[in-house]
């Protein structure tokens, strides 16, 4: 009998673009593991299900990026390479720091005698130099693949590619899902070919449950990686109490449990034996610090701790 | 008897910094009203539809935005004063030629005994200066007015507000009602509170038709203006029917036709008097013309025969 995520495969076809991101991740992760390196994949971003084939109209998830994207920083920072499987135009890292017309704000034109030269003003020269360094120094080093997912398809195909290459690492493989991934769906035999017309009234949409992949992921992709998913939820009288069932359904090692509203000052991670919580002050807010770094740090401890003892 | 859009505005709040942007709306008009200049009003991106009032969920509508954003460019180009009114995150004027990490790419860090400067790459000049200079213009000029939306009720607040700001313009102001609004949405009184549980298995969604804004758009919001829609459609064989129909209905002056699959290649004008197709050829395509560059070129001289003969 198959399962329902083998049939969600089977009636999915890859996005065009996978054969040429496949051989991108066998590459960054061979690369990687010769080098004996810890290796995070970060999901970041909410998935997309289509209502038409032909795509006006979809459902998507509420998700910036923030979180994954301020992650990889502190990922990198502790030496750990960085695979980041995002929402196309979701936040980046480092490119988050300077979204709209920031980055435009800070150059200056100078002309003189016909040589044209665009600099940044040096009153923004201390704002973009440290977070430049960064960028420049993963990027020269190679330590961060970018790889792009819209449809929830997608990231089911880009998922199980990226841990078939992560597979090498072992324990030495941390997952850090915070995508907001659909729950939702409709099957492909039940999604109109064209936009669907107004002119007949209000369609009803009827969706299915999405097969949940921490299952198959825990049990035979990645069995020996460090695995952490997240929990979001709007109602705090059953957050704590979700993420406990998710970690005895899937028997990964680490739920991170927030909430949509003060979700950048307090999250919980749950574990098999306990539950802690980390929190910003008011003051460390107003200070501009980033409870990704905490989190991060937190979650490291971990999977270090993971590490010696397997 | 109140009309399906007043129930609509009856039933859903404003945006929380509705009043704000209604001031920047009525000081940026006044201003340029005053000099008797020619106004547009560009809607750009989609809107969404919350699934719950937490919102983790929504319906949205599949628009990158860039048909707004270069708009905006080729209007400023031809001397109009433009409001950009426009679904957060989508693309903008000018940013746009510089998504993701670009225009960090193109930037160089240099440090010589302690003094840090950053200035961009002498081979990025050529391509980063025109578009700089006119942002800079712009943007010092106060020739564009940057107005966000995110949901469907947004949008609706915000384009009423700038219509009755746009009013005294009479004739001068010209409307692009580019953005890709929904044409469903969910009550206010039919929407869950918290994120749907996905224990309680795949939900129903009951959507109903959203007003058409049109309407009253042109009967009494800014009966004088020069008002353009727009036409997306996925099937070939009803897109100008659908425009024609429009036209015959709301008695504005120009529905732009165009299909989801072609639209940076092909639209069509649908005037009462006739349709008139704009198409690139693939040498055009490859030198980097971009189509809203003739589409603007030929509303604007649609609007000036409208302005001679009023």
């Amino acid at each position: 009998m198959t399962s329902r995520w083998e049939e969600f495969y089977a009636t999915h076809l890859p996005p065009s673009d996978f054969e040429d991101n496949r051989s991108l991740l066998k590459e960054f992760c061979d690369r990687h593991n010769k080098l004996a390196k810890r290796i995070v994949l970060i999901t970041s971003g909410g998935t997309t299900v289509p209502l038409e084939h032909n795509t006006v109209r979809f459902v998507d998830n509420f998700s910036a990026g923030n979180r994954g994207a301020a992650s990889a920083e502190y990922f990198l920072d502790h030496d750990y390479c960085v695979i980041f499987l995002y929402r196309q135009k979701s936040l980046e890292p480092f490119t988050r720091h300077f979204s709209g017309q920031r980055l435009l704000d800070m150059l200056d034109i100078h002309s003189t005698s016909g040589n044209t030269t665009i600099s940044v003003k040096p009153d923004s020269v201390d704002i973009l130099e440290p977070v430049l360094e960064n960028y420049k120094a993963a990027r020269e080093g190679g330590k961060i693949l970018y790889i792009t997912f819209t449809t929830l398809s997608d990231y089911f195909w880009l998922l199980r590619a990226s841990c078939e290459c992560l597979r090498v690492f072992k324990e030495r493989a941390l997952l850090y899902l915070a995508a907001a991934v659909s729950d939702f769906y409709i099957p492909p035999s039940e999604i109109p070919t064209h936009k669907i017309q107004s002119s007949l009234g209000g369609p009803s949409i009827q969706l299915q449950l999405v097969p949940k992949l921490l299952a198959p992921l825990v049990d035979s992709w990645v069995p020996h990686a460090f695995i952490v998913s997240f929990k979001l939820e709007t109602d705090e009288s059953i957050l704590i109490q979700k993420g406990r069932e998710a970690l005895n359904r899937y028997k990964h090692k680490l739920v991170i449990c927030n909430m949509l509203q003060s979700r950048r000052q307090r999250v919980v991670f749950v574990s098999l034996e306990n539950s802690i919580e980390i929190a910003l002050t008011k003051e460390q807010l107003l200070n501009g610090i980033e409870i990704e770094d905490s989190i991060v740090e937190n979650v490291i401890a971990n999977h270090d701790q993971f590490l010696t003892s397997s």
